[in-house]
């Protein structure tokens, strides 16, 4: 499946690319807004799989070039690009085509990370309210440390959660998720539920910060 | 240490009352409004303990008597209830004592249930604002199933999370939680940080309730 990753000259989008392109012969796209950083960027991750014995193609393009050429679009930008990001690339989806949002809304102040919920009730939502008519979000990977997923070599044995209103939408995305060595995907319920999944976020940040010796961290449920 | 339980017949305190009997020397004692009902529990916990060969003593009191002979007093009741208990039991509470808070706030609707935080910021910190001066809040316990905590059979296996302010009092409920066995506590922050941990229970209830074979969940930071 081709799969485009809008912001994937980021952290997280970095990850998931490199994750989906050693791990499976799915076809990874990087969007950017800047197409020339998209093709370094991508140049870069094609370096690194090689150097792993990988020979995998990977290309970057502008996100509406990126958008329109995928089945399934990550929108792996901030929260508050989720909206503009989908709207800029919104006449390039077609019906069928599913939207991932992974992002999440968080402040930082002396006593450490805090969920950030905006007004629509999630980033999830907003992505919902942005996408056209036909295109279904689920929320997924919010909870993903970017640093872990983008080294090949750390182990994962965490889980993602997966939210969103339409059951075939969330299970290609849950397959797209297990595909990638040592994740776990599993259903955190609707739209609705995903406050909770993206408070989570800033919650393994806090652990993180606090805990001698653990960082990166992920989660399994048991 | 004396360890009181305040609501200590509903099922988190049932949990931990059967667990740091069953697993510590601590002295438990099971507090409610109903000194006759924490009775007959403290002896149905006796009986539960006894067959399993452990020959613990746990008293059932009044909740103002349990307070009073208690260092460490776990106001294990509703999130609406949590301020009132405390204002109870106040004038028997000494400087030093620390309060325990592992109650969250949740709604249920169709699609789930939802994190309800409360207009103080968190219900840790509804307890605080209750506590009188001198004591101490740590807010603990909050992520663990009732029904798994109290089948003595049931390996846990994973995290309960604390905040609070004061390192001592939070160093205090750490080494009881770790007294638990399978029960591992890592540090979430100030309690200016509870919220995204009482987040995480109704997640926690989310994810038992949409995947096949999961219930009575916790987690594992990893």
């Amino acid at each position: 499946m081709r799969i485009a990753l809008l912001g994937g000259t980021g952290d997280i989008g970095e990850g998931l690319a490199l994750r989906w392109a050693f791990h499976t012969n799915h076809e990874v796209v990087v969007g950017s807004r800047d197409p020339e950083r998209a093709r370094t960027k991508a140049e870069e991750y094609e370096t690194e799989l090689s150097s792993r014995g990988v020979d995998a193609k990977v290309n970057g393009f502008a996100n509406e070039m990126a958008a329109d050429r995928a089945r399934v679009v990550v929108v792996a930008v901030p929260a508050y690009h989720v909206s503009d990001t989908i709207e800029t690339v919104a006449d390039k989806l077609d019906e069928g085509d599913v939207l991932v949002s992974p992002a999440t809304g968080m402040k930082r102040d002396d006593e450490g990370f805090h969920y950030h919920r905006p007004n629509a009730g999630s980033v999830t939502q907003l992505a919902v309210d942005a996408a056209p008519a036909g295109v279904d979000v689920v929320g997924a990977f919010h909870n993903l440390a970017a640093g872990r997923l983008a080294d090949l070599d750390a182990e994962l044995g965490i889980d993602t959660l997966l939210v969103g209103d339409d059951r075939d939408a969330k299970e290609t995305v849950r397959l797209l998720a297990e595909d990638i060595d040592g994740l776990r995907a599993l259903d955190a319920g609707s739209v609705a539920n995903a406050p909770e999944v993206e408070a989570l976020t800033p919650l393994l940040v806090n652990v993180g910060r606090n805990n001698e010796g653990m960082h990166d961290l992920g989660v399994r449920f048991r």
